[in-house]
């Protein structure tokens, strides 16, 4: 659509990662900026990638019982005000609507940062008694954060997310529900997307406001910063009291539900970028790739390409068998070596090169985006040895991103080791916390949060005392600069 | 979810339709109603059916092409403004943010009641050339228009939608597509819905805001008003001049590309309802069902629980093979009888019952929704029967709305003729009309409008004056009352 650029990102990522990230979401067309103040356009090909992450979650969350809703957009003002810790967390974040139809409203609505309160409202009226829960919904949504900096993908005043919402009869099923979520996403996110995750929990201060406890996974990107991935939530009976949802139970007593609260959003995309680009541009995950295969044709006499096309036609039916995602690169107005850069920009894990010299050696010339390695490949194995390949470049991926993560952990018991390793290095770093306010306030000037407390009970036991205050510690976690 | 009715949805459909349509929304769980006025809640099941539009949408759309992409939810004010027709037709329905983040903003956004004008300035910035053309892009989002009167599915404040948006080199390319869509979504509510649409021209003051003409489907409910179904519009230049998008053509010269732009909502699923419903409550159309079979397992006693399961069991898994969304009702706190309506109500095409009677003689029970005609089949010709018992129930719908249309569809050559069908009968009147502006004023006094001017030109070619003032008629078209 727009004209393509023949060089790489022109970025070089360990010079200045933030600058060669943008560069490289807008290069490659995953996105481009708006004339609206934080807000993205996800454009063609960043939106395939999008509709790949839904349609594979969709799929786990049907398969786990989970059903998909649609509840409305915008939330009366005092609905958020029901829940305390939740108004107090989303104020400031909040765009709101004050006329509709040419008139004042006489109650202001907000643009959902999150729908709990609207959900709750209607459970209320839905509940009646044990045999109405578990309520298991999902839905699929844009919602609205007002955000001063903004970053496509990452955070922008607008984005897209799943947001599932359950009710429970017990504390330990809705533990149970929070537990099976973080777990599907974990699978999820470093089976198809490649990307290692660190689950955990958040502290008091990192967690959701209105969550009781928060459920976490924290990757580290190309930059040795974290970021969250998603969050799973166990809301206690906090938004049941708040809006007054009750069931009658097993014994005929009133009990309030519990319930929890979950989601990924479109940053999922900028983490792909993030984690496996290169300054070539993005390396994508064949799993989740739009274009698993490009084939370049390579002619440049009319009967070359007569005698190519029959070859080529061949070879991506082929591949179209065997179900990978194949495009072919027809275009007649820019050279292959235009072509080569275009597709290393988009990430497509494989490209497979086939001229006249291949047709009469009955072969075509591989070229894995990961590694840029190339090799020749007869005829007979393209089939085999695509399938093949984009398993190792989906292995390989994967691979790099746990190195690249094991490199950047480390641990440190005194606060100077924290404060060298951050400013040095970034990446993990475990140390020993007590939590309290002064100390994530010290941290805080570091630019740096707790990230997540171990979900084994073992790895978060103190192995000595806060690495802030020398008092006691209260857990061992993970400490990170992060986005 | 919530308690289940037993009883059938209670409104007779003759008596009151509108009271009719609203209850058999709300007991057969498709919507609900909520705290923000105008808003709805789109419930699992009225969602699941909302998928199966989609997903069929979205394949056929993707087969001829078109890439989805996503766009801000927020637009500026002055983007509405840019377009003179846009602005008039949109303005007073309009849902404006003023504040984010706590602060008043210095432009106010309007939350996005159709997305041309942020997409049109966004393709100034990525067409230069014709090697840009033709952009054929969709997105699936929500949208926002303030209306007085609301009615679940038909007219929310809030509602769901796809609208595609392309630009081309010609006007006859642009023409092409709208015609290309109009088709494909034509034949999509025909073949999957069951529901027969009458294709037509919007005239002027109908048509869409800122569109050089509108092509329409309209279908006829079951009071004998009219629906507009969706629409496909040719958008000429208007769009293109509004936002500068120009492109460098074959012959080198600036161009201003000719653009489409064409949506089917939400609305649909109400449009489901108010056409095959009846007293019983839905009656979905099988290609469309979420559930096309529900097996009714019939026991009092344990051991006839025992005796029936595994023949159940074998009955589910050979309609599974068939591709068949089936679903079996083990509940054991209600009756028979209840899940008879209960499912009558939801609307299942085929409710298959089985006893230890029906085990002993190696049968079924089938019971069509439709006619609710009842027949015991042998084991052996179950799936088979299934099978052609949904194609049957798909056809019979499809064929009864068309019945129903054919008897609700007059001619009427005389002011008076017309007045009373409408009053008397509503339905579809076939008028010839000058289309002046008064005329259209008194018509609109009648509640009614043209709905459409038919496609095929001989069809359009008046037979005598216009009904109303009796002055020379510019065409023939298609007179209702409409939704």
């Amino acid at each position: 659509m727009a004209t393509q650029t023949t060089d790489a990102t022109g970025e070089r990522r360990e010079d200045d990662f933030s600058a060669w990230y943008i560069d490289t979401v807008l290069k490659s067309q995953l996105a481009d900026y708006t004339a609206v103040r934080g807000s993205m356009v996800i454009r063609p090909y960043g939106y395939a990638i999008w509709e790949r992450i839904q349609a594979h979650v969709d799929k786990e969350l049907k398969a786990t019982g989970h059903q998909n809703a649609y509840f409305p957009l915008f939330i009366p003002l005092s609905f958020i005000h029901k829940e305390a810790e939740h108004v107090e967390g989303f104020a400031p974040q909040l765009a709101v609507v004050t006329h509709g139809g040419g008139e004042e409203l006489t109650e202001p609505l907000v643009v959902r940062p999150t729908s709990e309160t609207i959900i709750y409202d209607m459970l209320s009226k839905w509940i009646e008694s044990y045999r109405d829960l578990p309520v298991l919904l999902n839905q699929w949504a844009n919602v609205v954060r007002w955000e001063i900096r903004t970053r496509p993908f990452l955070r922008t005043a607008e984005f897209l997310w799943q947001e599932g919402h359950t009710a429970h009869e017990t504390f330990e099923e809705a533990d149970t529900e929070a537990r099976l979520i973080l777990d599907l996403y974990v699978r999820f996110i470093e089976e198809e997307l490649a990307i290692p995750v660190l689950q955990g929990r958040k502290t008091e201060s990192e967690k959701f406001a209105g969550a009781l406890y928060t459920y976490t996974m924290e990757a580290l990107m190309g930059d040795a910063k974290a970021l969250q991935m998603g969050t799973s939530h166990n809301l206690g009976q906090n938004f049941s009291k708040a809006f007054d949802v009750t069931f009658l139970d097993r014994d005929g007593s009133r009990e309030f539900p519990w319930s929890t609260s979950w989601a990924v959003t479109t940053r999922l995309v900028g983490a792909i970028v993030m984690v496996h680009g290169d300054d070539k541009g993005l390396r994508l995950p064949p799993r989740i790739a739009p274009t698993q295969v490009v084939i370049i044709p390579i002619w440049r006499k009319e009967e070359d390409r007569d005698k190519i096309e029959p070859y080529v036609a061949e070879v991506q039916h082929d591949l179209l068998e065997a179900d990978i995602r194949v495009h072919v690169d027809w275009r007649d107005q820019v050279t292959p070596g235009f072509k080569f850069n275009d597709w290393e920009l988009r990430g497509v894990p494989l490209r497979i090169e086939i001229g006249p010299r291949d047709v009469e050696n009955a072969q075509a010339v591989f070229v894995r985006r990961d590694s840029r390695e190339k090799r020749p490949v007869d005829r007979e194995s393209i089939r085999a040895s695509a399938l093949e390949c984009l398993d190792s470049v989906q292995q390989s991926l994967f691979e790099q991103a746990k190195r690249y993560r094991e490199v950047h952990t480390a641990s440190a018991n005194s606060w100077e080791t924290l404060a060298r390793l951050l400013e040095d290095r970034g990446g993990f770093v475990w140390v020993d916390w007590c939590d309290s306010q002064p100390c994530t306030q010290k941290l805080a000037a570091e630019k740096a949060t707790v990230r997540a407390i171990p979900l084994e009970e073992g790895e978060a036991i103190p192995l000595g005392p806060c690495i802030c205050c020398g008092e006691a510690a209260k857990f061992r976690c993970v400490v990170a600069r992060s986005y």
